[in-house]
């Protein structure tokens, strides 16, 4: 077998045979494979992209080519939820501890964030105490106890995927729906849960720019996710402005505390709710999705799903008293108000300029080798349909860097477009794919 | 400026600036772009092409990238000759000595072959004392003295091309008109011809499959050696069946002989004839292409052209008693004939499986550092269009390998196509382009 025919016949819109796809995905990931070879591949796959049976062939590839995570140790329907990327996305801190109050266990492995944000292990570690490593069996044993434990990524997931990921990066070939599905799908199958939930972003914050691209994207990821046996659904939700208001590590978990108190952010509190609603269904602890949400709501409403975020912190080592008193986590040196230079109505806000902004305050990682500053980011005072007056706040930007931060609010400004005329609220969830 | 960038841009359609095309071509070549991003760049230009002005850019980028070659002391206007490739293409060894003959000096540097058969010197070097490098002075006086010199090509010449060309070849990014074009321009370029003509090679043989695809590339490549200065012309050669008959190394050489004596077949000699006539217009020996074409004739009808390849086998040291005595040029211990199976007419004679055959004998390198047996090859009796009884000799294959040279008869077989229905002879120059 050649790696030359098989680049040709993909670039020349061929089908590519299970033994054809292991050559590359595994000679690359052995080392036999030049990355020169892999590149051209993926581009000509960018161009000519995958049918349905190569892209289950690419997931599973990958899947195996590193430990599948055994949870068989925890009791009951472990159900996944991975979100493919947004600003300001805290849910997993606050589905998280509905799901385990509604009786589904909630053994999560997040990442570390790159870009805008720190992903939730960052946001976990700006909580004082709070371990985000542990050995496997206190791992399962805090699950089977307390319900839930939220811990960085161990072993070796998916190798192919992140050293194939790696050079689709720096070579133009991410944005491929195979590419992307396979990626995303690869790793969540080797997660060792019995369900998977799928957070779909669409809007110019995410990388699925529109509605069409998103609904492609979700459909063949549940599908993947159900040939493979586990029990898949996915949510399309927008990305056209941050979600909530709060955009940064420390900055988000007092956000996720305040919709775990119900008296968060409406956009965050809506799709929390949704979000756990759907996974308290996939765990097999509500008849459809919608008891699901009841039982979400309810568990926000009698502060009983507070109480498991407490008990998750205090489980990991954290201290659960920055529920009760902001000043224990994190704070910046810095705040510059950001103020609205006319009257009239918020338009949109950028959520691509606002992750920037945020990334610029040290919230983000530019490198993965990257500290993230725990306190720095933003927080926005108005979001899109909301009534202005010129000089009101539009939003407050955090730092410990003067510099840094008088960038990011210049950053801030334009991201926030200001019309006279009142635009439509936009819509938070767009569509369920089951 | 970025690499990813770039890529995504030219990905996406865009047009790329001189300083873009420059980041990649000679980050490339210098060793600071890797080469996993010039394959993902090189497959984008595959899908996307490259307009005339990113075509010229980066011509000139390869021709830059190394040595000018400075023929002027070489008195006279210098016409560089060069074919897209083609299966028993002898051209060169005929079409010098004419050139030189009327006038026009011959100061030519070849290549060796890859692929089907030896390059030009490696046909030269089967001629027993013919020495291919000489130096630099020597070079000159032989054409200034007697008109023409041929040896192997030297120096430092489109260093960027050979780099990117290395890397088209193992990513499936060969078959593209504007990085076809630049490759082989941007050697021309470099190689201090005054004027330049190409023989674009078109059918199944050839890179070029079909007439549309060759007139492309010949065009293309006459606009950018105009644009550099160069007075270019091409023709449109027909490649579905061998040129000739003799495919092999010394086999070769004796056919060109055999063209020179004017006893040689119909197209080889057709073909010499145009393309010398073309030289000689192009070194304005003559007023028009036509009248070239009746000097050329002339100099083969009166043995002059004969005369000239004596000399400049003499001039470099190998013996001219080859024209005479055949057996002064290596021999092949072994020779196979391959007969009809049935009568009819020859249909077609498939110049890349009869090319393939004799690469088998031994005659052509799979790998550069391949030494070539220089006697091997074969000898084809039938052309298209040629009347056969079943049990006539189609085809001689000589080597020196007795296995090697049974699989080669073996292909030969299959590669000579016979019907009942006399085909229409196929048309061998198809087209000039000024």
């Amino acid at each position: 077998m050649n790696a030359v025919d098989i680049i040709t016949k993909k670039r020349d819109g061929g089908v590519l045979s299970e033994t054809e796809i292991r050559h590359m995905v595994m000679g690359y990931t052995q080392g036999t494979l030049p990355d020169y070879q892999m590149a051209a591949f993926l581009m000509a796959v960018y161009f000519k992209g995958m049918n349905r049976q190569e892209t289950i062939c690419l997931t599973s590839l990958m899947k195996h080519s590193g430990d599948i995570v055994d949870l068989g140790g925890i009791k009951g329907i472990k159900v996944d939820k991975h979100s493919t990327g947004g600003v300001g996305d805290k849910t997993t801190l606050i589905v998280g501890p509905i799901a385990a109050v509604c009786g589904v266990p909630v053994a999560k492995m997040s990442g570390r964030g790159l870009g805008f944000t720190g992903g939730t292990v960052d946001k976990l570690e700006s909580i004082p105490g709070y371990q985000t490593s542990m050995a496997a069996e206190d791992f399962m044993n805090q699950v089977n106890g307390t319900g839930i434990a939220v811990i960085g990524q161990t072993g070796h997931i998916a190798p192919a995927d992140k050293k194939i990921y790696a050079l689709r990066d720096v070579t133009g070939t991410v944005e491929n729906l195979s590419l992307i599905t396979s990626s995303i799908m690869s790793k969540k199958l080797a997660s060792g849960s019995d369900a998977i939930l799928l957070d779909v972003k669409c809007g110019s914050g995410a990388f699925m720019k529109n509605l069409q691209d998103a609904e492609r994207l979700a459909e063949l990821m549940v599908e993947i996710g159900n040939a493979d046996g586990k029990k898949t659904m996915a949510v399309i939700t927008d990305m056209e402005q941050p979600l909530g208001c709060a955009v940064g590590n420390a900055l988000e978990v007092q956000e996720a505390i305040a919709v775990l108190k119900n008296q968060g952010p409406s956009d965050i509190t809506e799709l929390s709710v949704c979000l756990a609603g759907m996974m308290i269904f996939l765990g097999e602890k509500a008849v459809s999705v919608e008891e699901g949400i009841e039982k979400a709501k309810a568990a926000l409403a009698d502060g009983s799903a507070l109480e498991k975020f407490r008990a998750l912190v205090d489980g990991q080592g954290g201290n659960p008293g920055i529920t009760e008193d902001p000043g224990l986590m994190p704070q910046s040196s810095l705040c510059i108000e950001v103020r609205a230079e006319q009257t009239g109505y918020v338009r949109a806000v950028d959520a691509m300029k606002i992750g920037l902004a945020s990334q610029h305050t040290g919230a983000g990682r530019q490198r993965k080798e990257d500290a993230v500053d725990l306190a720095a980011g933003l927080v926005l005072c108005k979001k899109t349909g909301d009534a202005v007056q010129a000089g009101d706040v539009l939003c407050w930007v955090y730092g410990n860097d003067a510099e840094k931060t008088r960038l990011a609010a210049e950053e801030v400004k334009p991201a926030v477009a200001i019309g006279a005329a009142r635009p439509e609220k936009p819509q938070l969830i767009k569509k369920i794919i089951k």
